[in-house]
């Protein structure tokens, strides 16, 4: 019944009672199979005499499918559906974040101590010495997200409202790993000058500033000038978040295939978007030879700017020892243009430009998809360290410590390390730290 | 040695060693006394056999006064202070709030479900259905608090980065009482259009607008524009919050002297400032008659703008049945202004206008200083009602439901309850809810 390529990722939590007696389980998990379904967690409620009640997580495809899911389990099964939720709905009920106290309080001196009469005495201290603000407010363990929502994910130009779970996650992404206090805000303005300038008016309420799913050119611009108009870091995390973790594969593959030392490694970057310009500026500072592609000619020239080389799509992979695509086309490297011995790293997701399969059997020496490369490895370390030393910008040097250390605790099998290893975060800090210093 | 007429509210922690012995403590504390110290809270750590190890809260008055009370322990007694530390600066370290996750992210699915691919899916829903992001965001439970910095508590122009603790303090009362997400935004301009343009456009990250400490003219104009740009509550606390706890606390005084009932009480409003005309225009809004009086003819012609009457501080005083100042001048009202059976409610902090002893002396049938108004009863409340309501604007009706319900908790022998009454805000929310509807 089940054609398809990908795996579904669709995850529902059903609540199901079902028959206690032999095959009923295995009759209802089949039946979820053979639609398509994937089980995952089977969490058993009850179990009585006749009946047992258990919530079982299944992946589908999509809408349809669960519909003909739930259609086969009432029609070919004795178990009875009693709810269905999306998980991932689920989540999102009543937002991810909430801004709220450190302590409690619990009396009325307590509050003279947080508010007033008590707080007035900060509040004066902060007047005459402002950098005592690290000190007693929250602003130096802080970073604001900001978008505009011209760019969100692959889902373009959808508005700041609908941009809002992405912030949200990206601050729980911050708060989890390294402990970061992250607020999202929207700009509801598609002028560039006017995002600059509204961002450095409210530029003091953070320690840092996080761009976030802004539209290219815009995204250059923006970041650029931000940089230089305030002294605290700035960066664009498409760009930049992505570079490192890119740049951190990038070891790993010439690690793997035994060519870290050789100092002539040539790369293509094929496709100059926010993410793909980011890469071809990190890898250029860390000392590779880089030949950026891209059908828009502005993004070349953008990247000549910056003293990159452009060459035609053909032209910068057959001359390349590591190709990197960030093109969102599926299918746009053809198995002809692999070179023997060439690393190919295909990052569009879901589908990349050339299967790694593909790829191996064209004569690549090394090749992987994009599916581990995920900036929650990079962005919360490199601003918490950035934080922590009160560094003024976010250098190239940091972004290459980061990388480094990420691809050190890749598993052989593996270009990075998933985020939730019980290390990562902690080293990165650790890294870009010595190289603020 | 201790002939100041206040009490002293500098609060130590002292962590002292003396000896177990009979009379060590008694004579600590009797050198404490000595000195002008209040002993507050007393902790024993640890009882040895020659020695004990307290910790105990000390008042002192100033630094001064600190310093001659810690001669005073070392020169006259056996014990030692280990250490000792300001607890409201204790209080600040770090900051008091913090922006984070709802819940734990434990795993890459949990990752795959609060960002992508799952939370591109609530992006899509929102753009599909902008009513959706209520539900799916935190916006609906979420104010911004927005000041720039050019009044803040009664130390004036003292700039964004120094009101930062005074709106981390309102943002600790918002989540600690009705548990909506609170974010403090400094937007560093004293131009109040170019403070409306920046709101309006960062507005869509939050559910609601508090507005805090702004100076006078500007607050008004900035309140009203937003209000009239804006589909979302906006309230400046000053005004708005203390009106309503004000109201309040003269619902109480009319209740205790038997004229709640009578409809032509005439107010003088002494002082028109911020608190002031916000408590003017709510008291008029009540259906009172309000006169209102101010040194600034700007401040006077502001409230005549709103239908409000004014005279001379004599004129108003001497007139009226209820007496209201704000003035923040120690002093101002004299005995021989008082009227027989006038009510007083002398608010300006740490010092009023003149002190309810002496007012009740020239004849005032209740008096009453400021200590007990606290904001903190109303503005959480109100939002919360708002935001739950989605309710475009905090009305008149809103406040006015919220005072009568202040003043309906209120003890026989207080104006106004504890903000940590154990019903107050809930209360404040069930009755601004059915304001609202």
């Amino acid at each position: 019944m089940n054609n398809r390529l990908t795996l579904p990722e669709l995850d529902i939590l059903f609540e199901i009672k079902s028959l206690h007696k032999q095959g009923a389980l295995g009759r209802l998990l089949t039946v979820i199979g053979e639609e398509g379904g994937i089980v995952g967690e089977i969490k058993t409620e009850f179990v009585g005499k006749t009946h047992s009640l258990r919530k079982i997580t299944v992946s589908v495809y999509d809408e349809e499918n669960l519909k003909s899911l739930v259609k086969a389990i009432e029609e070919k099964t004795e178990a009875q559906i009693l709810s269905y939720k999306d998980l991932v709905y689920e989540r999102h009920k009543g937002g991810k974040i909430h801004s709220g106290r450190k302590h409690d309080v619990k009396s009325i001196w307590d509050l003279r101590y947080i508010y007033t009469p008590g707080v007035a005495r900060i509040s004066r201290e902060i007047k005459s010495n402002p950098e005592k603000a690290r000190e007693y407010t929250s602003i130096s363990n802080s970073v604001g997200i900001f978008t505009n929502g011209t760019r969100v994910l692959g889902l373009g130009d959808i508005g700041v409202l609908a941009g809002m779970p992405v912030m949200e996650g990206k601050a729980v992404i911050y708060d989890q790993f390294v402990g970061i206090s992250a607020v999202p805000v929207l700009v509801d303005t598609k002028d560039p000058l006017e995002f600059v300038n509204i961002i450095e008016k409210i530029s003091k309420t953070f320690g840092g500033i996080h761009l976030e799913d802004i539209r290219i050119p815009d995204c250059f611009f923006i970041e650029e000038e931000l940089i230089r108009r305030l002294d605290k870091p700035v960066m664009h995390d498409d760009q930049h978040g992505t570079a490192t973790v890119v740049l951190a594969a990038v070891i790993s593959a010439l690690k793997q295939t035994g060519r870290l030392k050789d100092k002539k490694i040539r790369v293509a970057q094929v496709g100059l978007g926010a993410a793909g310009f980011g890469i071809a500026k990190l890898l250029m500072d860390y000392g590779l030879d880089v030949t950026g592609s891209d059908i828009n000619e502005a993004s070349k020239k953008q990247l000549e700017k910056y003293g990159g080389r452009t060459a035609s799509l053909q032209d910068a992979v057959g001359d390349s020892d590591i190709v990197i695509a960030t093109t969102g086309v599926v299918g746009l490297i053809k198995p002809e243009m692999i070179r023997q011995g060439q690393i190919i790293l295909a990052l569009s997701n879901p589908v990349p430009e050339i299967s790694p399969e593909e790829a191996l059997q064209a004569g690549a020496a090394f090749a992987s998809d994009g599916k581990s490369i995920n900036n929650a490895l990079a962005y919360p370390g490199l601003f918490k360290a950035a934080l922590e030393t009160n560094a003024r910008q976010i250098t190239p040097a940091m972004k290459i410590a980061a990388a480094e250390v990420i691809s050190s605790l890749a598993d052989e099998n593996e270009l990075v390390p998933s985020p939730f290893h019980p290390e990562v975060h902690k080293k990165v800090i650790e890294a870009v730290k010595k190289a603020c210093a």
